[in-house]
């Protein structure tokens, strides 16, 4: 791209994941086909200057079969936009990977080819799934072992049940999807009813649509708020939901009971699992 | 599943994306040994019983290189939960594909496999892999094929563009991404801004993480409020974004010039497809 300082190339990367990404030019025009997307960041407003725009952060998300898509892709989305970050979609082996309700991503690192000092390690939840990732000792051991280096030790909804089976949250408050929070008192971690939960260096998001405002907190972290305030008007993050049955707080009595209810298995199979960590 | 009747496997499905589905079993335990989740229909509240619990809507997805995947995994995840919904990750083969930010999936069904008649047609938007979509005559003609005899024809983010390319936005109020909503007049639709706007069969959502109101609107309009608030309580979907800054009304100015000038190419490449498309 002819003329395209470095600087501007930085300007480029922000709008990832709203602009074309090095690591897809298999699918993708070669670069120097591209149309021109950046501007000189002397043309910014003066008091952009101070934003810290380029890192380097190394972010490993696991990825695994029966996972809930929605839990990786909102934290995603917003990972997505941190200039001079690289993410790894990490699983056991390099096998394509079916989410509970079927969308099937490629993993691009397993356990042995993840690098081994992360800045955050996060993993989405699920249900069966995730049961099944929490007593797979594989993904255990991986867990453990980055857990113990990571800047940063994260999960989003039932995820954090895999962080408390790896033993990474004794002692530790964390959040996680309505249906199993609880749950979590049995991996020795302290259960907190809000949507994202920070304790020292583990930050646990709740349910599902949570890990976007797990997302956001986190870009603030690791940059800043501007930065975080420009990623969520890149992504229009301006939530306005049609009802209000978001939380167990709000939704009406009927839908709280039928879903608690429909939900009873796993709740009842995840605090078997914590319990069976004990001691 | 020893002893698990017709409506209680009803039940199983509405835990999705909450719960494993038929169609990973490649990835999955057969279902003959998923612990049991479900209860009895005849178990919940009374006033539950007249819920449009079950439905056999066809619903297409198109997937393709540099689309931005938020915008897809929100309403997937909302079209996720609907028992009996069949959903197809459509593209122009089945190779994977790479979303901008670098997540590669795999499609199930070709512009060829997929049902000729659908109940919605969604497609999600990006930058520069949605301008290439949406001057793809493979990519054009399918939407247009399918879009002419959908129920429903929708799109998030800069989707729209892709709809409005192939003639079905025309007449139609429409919304997009900010930084191109105001080019969809170039292909006869009229922009408004709004999160989600209707206009008869015509659904569009704004940008990015719009996907998720979309979705809840789309599992209102396809079932019923009721099982809406079940689908939002299930993805705990009560958002709460650490800041401020997710619409051209709520960020700061600084914020806002930055990402207006981040995104300049692409709003003057948007305007120039869709000025091309006139006459």
């Amino acid at each position: 791209m002819a003329n395209i300082t470095r600087r501007s190339a930085v300007l480029l990367a922000l709008l990832a994941p709203f602009a074309t990404r090095a690591g897809s030019t298999k699918t993708m025009k070669p670069q120097s086909e591209m149309p021109a997307m950046g501007h000189d960041l002397s043309q910014l407003p003066a008091d952009m200057s101070k934003v810290h725009w380029m890192g380097d952060e190394q972010i490993a998300m696991l990825v695994y079969p029966g996972m809930t898509v929605m839990d990786l892709i909102g934290p995603h989305c917003m990972f997505g936009s941190l200039m001079g970050a690289k993410i790894h979609l990490v699983a056991k082996s390099l096998d394509p990977v079916t989410s509970d309700a079927g969308v099937t991503i490629v993993p691009d690192a397993t356990f042995n080819t993840c690098p081994r000092d992360l800045t955050v390690l996060f993993t989405p939840g699920g249900t069966d799934g995730t049961l099944a990732a929490a007593t797979d000792a594989q993904t255990l051991a991986f867990m453990a072992d980055r857990g113990s280096r990571a800047k940063y030790v994260t999960s989003v909804c039932s995820g954090s049940l895999i962080l408390g089976a790896a033993g990474l949250l004794k002692g530790y408050k964390a959040t996680s999807h309505w249906s199993c929070r609880d749950a979590l008192s049995g991996f020795g971690a302290i259960p907190i009813d809000a949507r994202v939960v920070r304790d020292r260096n583990r930050i646990t998001g709740a349910g599902v649509t949570a890990g976007l405002d797990f997302g956001l907190t986190m870009v603030a972290e690791l940059r800043d708020p501007t930065y975080a305030q420009c990623s969520q008007l890149m992504s229009e993050y301006d939530p306005k939901p049609p009802f209000n049955a978001g939380s167990m707080k709000t939704a009406p009595a009927n839908v709280k009971t039928a879903m608690v209810q429909f939900a009873s298995a796993f709740t009842k199979n995840a605090r078997a699992l914590a319990a069976a960590a004990q001691g």
